[in-house]
């Protein structure tokens, strides 16, 4: 019995993915469906990626767009999200890596979990400084076991492709709000894989710097 | 002289990726900047993959509408895309399957090209009945060529996520104009490569059918 309930909360934690450590999660506020930005067509027609990123440091609202558009749950009671994913398998994870931190992105709860202290952009960066500007940088690691089939080789193709569907989220959102984005297949993988304590099937694919 | 002459025509024929067909090619309206659709918050809060397709034929306007979104270019002066890609490859190419002929969508001219006439959305549906159903079936495939470098696993990778990200556009696009849309890796791949003439290079990675 005791054995069951133990197992039940080991799924749930990690279907939230989120590891137990309480008080490292940090609520975001709730996404604001009526914010004034562009029009769909005008993020078309502006989207572009830069090179030039402001220092200015982020506000948590405007995190809390960003991520809900990027890969939020838009859809609750389906358990659905903003972008596709094959097989709706949802193997992507989103890290913000900001000057002081590394958190992880948790869909769910909508709120973000703390990884580890400190400035790792540089991994990012990977020698492009640009990027250290940046005050907030998302990695896009897909999760390669979540799909329920398929070859590496497919597998691979399905974590590229619905890395870049998210990555087209930020591109979008950050075009809508005349914000400044670019993304990147260039960055440090061993070294992250390292830091994040990532497993050999989680692959970090790309990385977005984001700023005002 | 006239072998310079010859080679840059071909290398302009090349780059515009247009069988030399005169009269094959069908002009699109331009893409309408203030059309009425939903925002880009209700866009990213109704995106869905459906199976449910409407069989009512598509209008040429909104085909240039969807095109220009999914891939078309929004910076002429710079000859760039509403989608990235790694290193500016622009290796996405967008064709476009109906029930009486198959066409290749020309960025540049913001025209569609005959390839072949026919309904063939079959070898993308292979076997989910469902996607014979939409007007539209769009095909994307990548040009692996186009990669000023790379191993060729990096190149698939680079191909897939900027697959992703087209894909992605179509879905957000579809969402705001409330239309229906699904990103579909499943397809008769070698069936497709042999009626496109594609070469070994050139991948199809990701097909969406389209309705109302």
């Amino acid at each position: 019995m005791r054995k069951n309930y133990v197992l039940a909360l080991l799924l749930f934690l990690d279907f939230l993915n989120v590891e137990a450590q309480p008080g490292s999660m940090i609520p975001l506020p709730s996404p604001d469906l009526h914010k004034p930005l562009k029009s769909v067509m005008e993020a078309f027609a502006e989207r572009k990626s830069v090179r030039e990123f402001d220092t200015m440091s982020f506000q948590l609202s405007d995190l809390s767009q960003l991520l809900w558009a990027a890969n939020g749950v838009n859809r609750p009671a389906e358990k659905k999200r903003t972008a596709p994913s094959a097989m709706n398998a949802q193997d992507i994870d989103i890290y913000v890596f900001t000057a002081k931190e590394v958190f992880l992105y948790d869909a769910f709860f909508h709120a973000i979990v703390s990884v580890v202290k400190g400035d790792f952009r540089q991994m990012l960066a990977a020698g492009q400084d640009f990027v250290k500007r940046a005050p907030v940088v998302l990695l896009l690691v897909s999760n390669l076991e979540r799909f329920p089939r398929g070859t590496d080789e497919q597998k691979k193709q399905w974590a590229a492709i619905d890395a870049g569907m998210v990555a087209q989220n930020i591109a979008l959102y950050c075009s809508a709000a005349q914000w400044r984005t670019r993304p990147r297949a260039f960055m440090e993988v061993s070294q992250l894989k390292e830091l994040l304590h990532l497993s050999a099937a989680q692959e970090p694919l790309l990385n977005l710097p984001v700023s005002y």
